[in-house]
């Protein structure tokens, strides 16, 4: 829906957003009345059906137009799992301690609060403006603290490359920063101690006697792996073929402050798509090959820069600078996805993770990361995690996890193959028989090809590990080449990994939405796109009085049919304020049930954004509206369908 | 849909039903190829698909019906809210351990299965079928090794009526039992220690600092609790309402054994229904006061008998069996839930807690129990929680959690009132006017009744608790009867709550669907309505030729648009088999493309449980199918409007 309604009259306000969001119950600190937790947040209603909602549109593009495996795994995890996935030993962040309050903080939040504050303190000491590259409060206040302090050039710039790098540093590499810049802990001015890491998993126990370690899983992938086997069965045995799964997920973060961005408890969902490892092309890339897409490559971090480059996954894929066609696809139908939902294009990009930055399991990793008022945030990451999981899980388990593929084609081959006359060698050899066997069984095709050449010559020596040696004749051993057959060939598919932190989404998706009424900022408005908005359309009768009930049932009980989710506000206040309180909650469109309704069953639709007003037949105005919802006509068609209403309600 | 299908030729064999819900992936033991765990299962495709479909009709049938407001509250808790709520100390079950190997059991269900072991013996010895009350298989052996003893006529009694009681033992009581009856460890002979209590929760650390206990949730009802005022707010400050939450809970289970009936981490669907305590009339009462229900009340049980009555919610509810209509309400539409999913009404009975049994947080409860192979089992609990929650999270956080409602009438109180004259108190007493004061102050209205009238006689005596006396004149302090206006009044809700475990309703509804085919006992079909089953209709082509696909994606694609979820399946097999493997999948329909339907756009539509096959245009089929699915028309409807097929393919 396009409008001509100015958006951007109010600079962006987080502090207002905040307000609304709490103000509204879209969500709040979970646990507040005991003076909540860290990272941990519960929604309300609003925020329910947001999220609720973005799960329906992400199952029906995903696992319903792409024919996905659904999941749902269990949470807790017994340790051994995650011994064998590598998250016991490497999921985990570094921590530094205050040397004096034993306060804990991240080591790489530490350097980047820090290094961004002298920056910021510079710019204004240079008489630039001093704009902080976040907003948040506290942070604000140590940068103008400092902000007298002007740097050297060259410290300027190496605080940039470092900033730049940030994710590339190991614990020994953050320590040494520390060391160097005198990096200290923000809030005490205290020196820091050394980096250590800290497993970001909860740990639990199973069972009443303690004796059995569980974590809860950091991500839901794990359940997908264990149960490959299955899947591929359901899947009649084929490949490719992808699971999904939306759960809950738990990282027990080292000091989560950044609101939705980085909480302990959040709902992802995640894909694992299986691929024959030699064929990484999609039957569908086709579909998206012009989807164009703006990168931010592995080589141009590495190298200390941040430039962008806007290029179609076509060309992305053919450049080889997005490893494969499977991988192209996904990170395409992802910007499709966001964008679909209400994420502003202009404000997505797709990020390569360097080589120390990648997970342990990763190959190759494209985070989609949305900008908002703390920075670039990842908000999906797309990872190629080959064999990796697949592989260690079944060594461990000596379970086979592979494809086992009928080739239409058998691959023949030629091989020279020992045969052995098992009577005559016992007989000659007795107690060495088996050594002997042993020793050519074992050789390559090269040895063997010059055994057979020794052999046609009438005898051949073969020597032991220890140096002792036998003489073999053509009796006891003849080789011949020999044709073989292989009809089913037998692979570990590699999996790519589409992994989206809906919190995140959720959260980014309500600053893109949020703006003021030019005429009145603190008249918030959340513009969420229909598909997504918790509410379709409100129904507001003038008043509570009962002449109204037949008309409110009846419109209310038409939109139902129709498949649209409304709700009625008949509260005790003036038409304007219910509109109001619902242009915060984000419901796009609105009914009036007045007198002329029960005259004359009229009805006018208002719009969210433009506030404009229009009126028709009670009937007209629900087919409209039920247009509008479901994005089949826009609101430009649908004012060519009603005509403008100026009764007195439009004074707003 | 009625058909008349004999389903009960072949006995339920549970077998056979396992091995069906692991063959086609409904669900199986979590972390299998690592070994399992118990008590901890994954949902395949099916299993997921067939508990999204309940969810989304619990949520139509509950949530959108009532106009609830959803929450999505952390499943992570700080230990102060389990330590306000109660859990902490008594949210535990009686466990026993072995005395030799340390094996631990739970206490009733050793009693349990050990005495219904011996009863099932005593019913061999006297002749009678040894029918073990469950249907476990290793019960089943235990029953025959001790098949042969014949019990004592009296001690046969005490055994029934201890099982009848078995909910409302104490843990001294359940230690007691297995003394005075010798009650061992089935699976070693061994004999058991004294009861202890074991916490059911899930403990872990929040945190990196480690000093942050926190427990897993084991219900979502807190989450609801904490955030009252919030969703009072929300709801206009207005009560009766509720809140509803979908989420995972976690009870770290002593020894869990029965499947999905017994587990360690399970989904919930709650509903907390607030509702004034002077006033628990619902004003919907009467749209469900002649739904008939089968009861099994407290009196009954405490006498030691299991004999159920059948009548209408209103008639319990005047009876005072049911305390209210409030939770006679929800009683009933658990009941209409039940049955409209699939639950057979027959098998269905609503137990009511004995007075030990109860939960420490609830004052009455229901229990909706579904009929199994292993028994009566509680699926969904129906609680008057009172006041207790707000009230012990109120008085620890010292927030509010109070409904402040405007009275339509202010209530009028006339009251003796002191009025001081503070100059000539000060005057007269010296040091000693304040403890004068404080003495009246605090009299109730007789004494003040009493001292107006010492006064109107010209002094009065007030004595204080240490005995001193003071002489007070009409100077210093007069009574006046004043009349006071309470305008608003002041009340914690209390509680209702509806709280349903998915994966039990999940797994009995199964059993219930299940049956085989007269001509083949191999042949399992799952009937699951429409409404729950994970298919709704399979599209069938003949083979998979080219020349069927323009036909595959025309229906596949009509079927989306009128809302339907269908799958196809082209598989290299026969059309027999394909519809034999969805039967097992619960699809309630299929259409079939074959060489006519290219010809003559025509379609067979096959009903599953009837196996019937009509036919008609494509067009003519989808719409028919359509309003099967959706519940518009019954099968023999449909045969009314599509003529019978009686083609080749009908041979199955």
């Amino acid at each position: 829906m396009t409008t001509s309604v100015n958006k951007t009259v109010h600079p962006f306000d987080k502090g207002r957003l905040e307000a609304l969001l709490n103000r509204r119950f879209f969500y709040a600190p979970a646990f507040e009345i005991y003076g909540g937790v860290a990272g941990l947040y519960d929604y309300g209603p609003p925020g329910s059906s947001l999220q609720a909602n973005i799960i329906a549109e992400w199952r029906k593009h995903f696992i319903i137009e792409e024919h996905m495996l659904e999941l749902d795994t269990t949470i807790m995890t017994p340790a051994p799992v995650f011994e064998t996935s590598g998250h016991v030993a490497r999921f985990a962040d570094w921590m530094v301690k205050d040397t004096k309050t034993g306060d804990v903080l991240r080591a790489d939040h530490l350097v980047k609060n820090v290094l961004e504050a002298r920056l910021a303190g510079d710019k204004e000491a240079r008489g630039q403006a001093a704009a902080p590259p976040t907003d948040d409060k506290k942070k604000k206040k140590k940068a103008a603290k400092g902000a007298a302090v002007k740097l050297a050039d060259e410290v300027a710039a190496e605080y940039e490359t470092i900033l730049a790098q940030l994710d590339n540093y190991s614990g020994a590499d953050l320590g040494e920063l520390c060391r160097k810049h005198d990096l200290r802990n923000p809030d005490t001015d205290n020196e820091v101690g050394e980096p250590q890491l800290f497993n970001l998993m909860f740990a639990s126990s199973i069972g009443p006697t303690g004796q059995h370690p569980g974590y809860l899983r950091p991500e839901t992938a794990q359940g997908h792996f264990l149960n490959f086997s299955r899947l591929l069965e359901f899947n009649n045995g084929r490949v490719p073929f992808a699971s999904a799964q939306i759960g809950r997920s738990f990282r027990n973060e080292i000091s989560p402050r950044a609101g939705l961005l980085r909480v302990r408890e959040f709902t992802m969902a995640e894909i694992e798509h299986y691929v024959d490892p030699d064929d990484k092309k999609h039957e569908r890339f086709g579909e998206v090959r012009d989807v164009k897409l703006v990168l931010l490559d592995r080589h141009i971090q590495e190298s200390g820069k941040n430039t962008t480059t806007e290029m179609t996954v076509g060309e992305a894929v053919d450049k080889g600078i997005i490893a494969n066609e499977t991988l192209g696809y996904f990170v395409a139908r992802i910007h499709q996805f966001l964008v679909k939902i209400g994420i502003n294009p202009q404000r997505l990009r797709f990020r390569q993770h360097m080589a120390n930055e990648m997970a342990h399991y990763a190959t190759d990793c494209w985070d989609a990361e949305i900008h908002n008022s703390t920075g670039w945030t990842e908000c999906v990451g797309c990872a190629d995690r080959a064999a990796y999981d697949l592989t260690v899980h079944s060594n461990k388990t000596g379970h086979p996890l592979v494809v086992r593929q009928a080739l239409k084609e058998p691959i023949v081959t030629e091989k020279e193959v020992p045969e052995w006359n098992k009577k005559a060698l016992g007989k000659t050899y007795k107690q060495d028989a088996g050594v002997i066997q042993k020793i050519v069984d074992s050789m390559d095709q090269e040895g063997l090809v010059k055994l057979k050449g020794q052999l046609a010559q009438g005898k051949a020596v073969i020597t032991s590990s220890e140096g002792k040696e036998f003489e073999v004749t053509p009796e006891v051993l003849t080789i011949e080449l020999k044709t073989l057959k292989q009809s089913i060939r037998e692979f570990t598919p590699n999996v790519i990994e589409p992994s989206f932190g809906l919190g995140r989404i959720l959260y980014t998706l309500l600053e893109h939405s949020f703006w003021s009424r030019e005429k009145d900022v603190e008249r918030g408005v959340l513009s969420l796109p229909p598909v997504v908005a918790p509410t379709k359309v409100l129904i507001v009768p003038l008043s509570a009085r009962e002449e109204f009930d037949p008309l409110v049932k009846e419109v209310s009980s038409k939109l139902r049919k129709a498949g649209v989710f409304s709700r009625v506000d008949d509260s005790n206040t003036s038409i304007g304020k219910r509109y109001a309180r619902n242009d915060e909650l984000g419901t796009p469109f609105g009914v009036t049930l007045d007198f002329a309704s029960v005259q004359n069953r009229t009805m006018t639709l208002r719009e969210r954004d433009t506030m404009d007003q229009r009126i028709g037949s009670i009937d007209e105005v629900i087919a409209v509206v039920t247009d509008l919802v479901f994005g089949n006509i826009t609101w430009e068609e649908a004012c060519t369908r009603l005509p403008a209403y100026d009764g007195v309600q439009a004074i707003e």
